[in-house]
């Protein structure tokens, strides 16, 4: 096998990805070659600002001021969409790079989430790959392990550890017994969470990526408007230490499962019992663990973001694309997805924990114990703490399972009862 | 994407291996097709027994009595071995398979291990593949990792727990304070551990593993023979408690370095941080962590055995020859591998621990300290057990950063010691 091959690369968006990628392309040099059979040349790139410094040198590529423009017309096989955004310009290069016949591979998660069912498709009709490895859990190699690594298996769940910057927060926060806000302007400063931090901290980033989870395990058209989310910011320094107190640790996670009658998407904080691997991930880093009928559990770890990570990732597609290495957009054809057959998060059925400020006065947990019993919920355990007479008082409770459309009933009616002083917070809870 | 084509698989050696990938493809049905855009269907099985009742219904395949022959003849795109060993007919098989233009996919990591780099070329010659995924860490798509999803990356280093008949052992040894023995033949019991256990407790199964992912990271030449391998039969009970109160576990790791002068392979037994990733592998898990110089640490984690698991890695192999996805065997061509670079233990440097039986009398610890101080080794902390005069006492020194070849003089020198009752245990510390 010599490299007589080259495979053209057109870079949109010049972040600290993009600059990344073309930082990855120039230190490795003939590795790529040598691991893909053609050699991997990036010949243009666009962004936004021309005179910024990244860091790299761009001198020996084209320059477009209009990635649309270059994804249809510059001399490439390949484009690589950095620019980020579900909609507008991303979308357009994408599209304006299929439609002219050109590969697309993209770290765009939002796209993906959004858009990626119809992506897919406009890919097989014209018969380039569309690669997103780096849109999910940065270095991790989550796509590939599922679509083509463990293909043998019918997957039942998926669930991860998704977004580095949730993870970091309540690291912190258990480790420090810091407040949630108070950790978040740290994470800021430390570059671990953004400006606005809504996307992040909201779950919103988590239920992208899980949204192309599910859909690539289930085999099912992406479906990310289903996708139950919650973020963390109602997560109090006490949630964590009745957490330890109980045996768990609390993680954001996405997590998808097949039943019989669909599949569920949710992002939510979840405690998970401490011996769990997943339990064990902690700080920025991601992790995910599937589980298929023949091999059992499975779980990668890595780093979930930042420059290098996602390089390493947009270069697996790119290689692949360079060697010839095709799989289906989402694992099986397009025509072969199943329509999304989302059920509302109101059937999900686990045990769960409440949280509840209470006035600490006779009768109170009566009252609040009748709640349960009322919505036929069966409490596995409670823990009062304070003991300031007039002062409010933490209680928590633990169910044994129960449906969440009894849960939702039992917390409108905990918080309409007068000694009941702040919404009550519930977590879920996961055994497996 | 209709699934015109069919692969044809003949299936050489149907243990539990055999049978489960045979029960998987009668699961999956039409998911494989979906997966493959090809059908994959067994046409011919070969085995010792023909009477022997398997658990799978083998009426609808071609039965051959020679592998060998049914290799060669049997109307089939892709030979299956899974007869074990790593010559005779194990071996015959894949060559007469490749030489007939089959594609060829084995569980044999001892077949690998030994004739790797022989039997990639051959591959390569042929223009067939030779997958190997169920060779390594059972059902964990560790080759197709490091191959495909991490091949933007140039790895410094691959570890992992590669034996799961270890893993257990030593969890359960430090679980219950049990010995040895008694833990092994448990395990024994539980169907975890062979009758005769040489091969994994005596680390060369593991060894094997490490060799072929260490040619897979490197690019280099498949390199057995210069494996540095010790097993776990020299570890006490005493070993784990001290561990534990240094702040290790004790794991037996599968360690691949590549450094400027060349590449170190070693397997045994360690001693790593109780906060590292792989301490967290328990049981029979296996788990293989990879250092790319971008995406920085990653690691899969899974079943590392086992009927379900082995065929799972298997079916990925069959799936990407059926969906026409082909990697070079080791990563890069044959002609671009690296003859094997491999260093002597003897440069090996690093932390060690040492733990010694002496007799309790006045100036035995001057003794031991002046042969450190003779090799210019330099301890870091001494810790000393057991208290009635005249009784033999546990001493345990680890020491700074030094090399294996100091080292092995100071064992010696201990060992010569008169006040020193048994020989020294030697277990070597990795911070990373």
């Amino acid at each position: 096998m010599t490299a007589e091959r080259t495979i053209k690369l057109a870079i949109a968006g010049l972040g600290t990805v993009g600059a990344g990628t073309i930082a990855l392309i120039a230190a490795q040099g003939r590795l790529l070659t040598d691991r893909a059979g053609a050699g991997v040349e990036v010949v243009a790139v666009s962004a936004r600002d021309r005179g910024r410094d990244r860091g790299v040198d761009l001198s020996a590529f084209e320059w477009w001021d209009d990635p649309v423009a270059m994804a249809r017309e510059a001399e490439c096989d390949l484009v690589v969409e950095l620019i980020g955004g579900s909609d507008g310009v991303a979308k357009a290069v994408c599209e304006a790079a299929m439609e002219a016949g050109r590969h697309v591979v993209t770290a765009n998660k939002a796209l993906i989430a959004h858009h990626g069912t119809a992506l897919g498709r406009l890919a097989e009709e014209k018969g380039v790959a569309l690669g997103y490895e780096a849109a999910v859990a940065g270095g991790i190699p989550i796509i590939k392990a599922i679509r083509e690594g463990l293909a043998g298996n019918r997957f039942t769940r998926v669930h991860g550890i998704l977004n580095g910057t949730c993870n970091y927060i309540l690291t912190e926060m258990r480790e420090t017994g810091r407040a949630f806000d108070d950790v978040l302007e740290e994470a800021q400063s430390l570059g671990y969470a953004e400006a606005d931090p809504s996307f992040d901290v909201d779950g919103i980033d988590a239920a992208h990526k899980l949204a192309i989870l599910a859909s690539l395990a289930f085999g099912a058209a992406v479906d990310f408007g289903n996708v139950h989310v919650e973020g963390i910011r109602r997560i109090a320094p006490l949630d964590l230490e009745f957490a330890r107190e109980l045996g768990f640790k609390i993680k954001l996670l996405g997590i998808a499962e097949r039943t019989e009658d669909g599949i569920y998407q949710r992002v939510h904080p979840t405690m998970v019992p401490v011996q769990a691997p997943i339990a064990a991930i902690e700080g920025v880093t991601n992790a995910v663990e599937t589980f298929g009928d023949f091999v059992g559990a499975t779980v990668l770890q890595g780093a979930g973001a930042g420059a290098g990570p996602t390089a390493s990732a947009v270069m697996s597609d790119v290689l692949d694309v360079a060697a010839g290495r095709r799989a289906p957009v989402f694992g099986v054809p397009a025509e072969r997805l199943t329509p999304a057959a989302s059920l509302p998060m109101t059937g999900h059925v686990g045990p769960y924990y409440v949280r509840l400020r209470v006035i600490d006065r006779p009768g109170v947990i009566a009252d609040v114990t009748a709640v349960l019993r009322d919505n036929a919920v069966s409490m596995e355990s409670i823990i009062q703490r304070g003991r300031d007479p007039e002062e409010p008082v933490d209680v928590v409770m633990t169910t044994h399972e129960t449906t969440e459309a009894a849960m939702q009933q039992v917390l409108v009616a905990i918080d309409g009862l007068d000694a009941v002083v702040e919404p009550p917070t519930l977590i879920r809870i996961e055994r497996d």
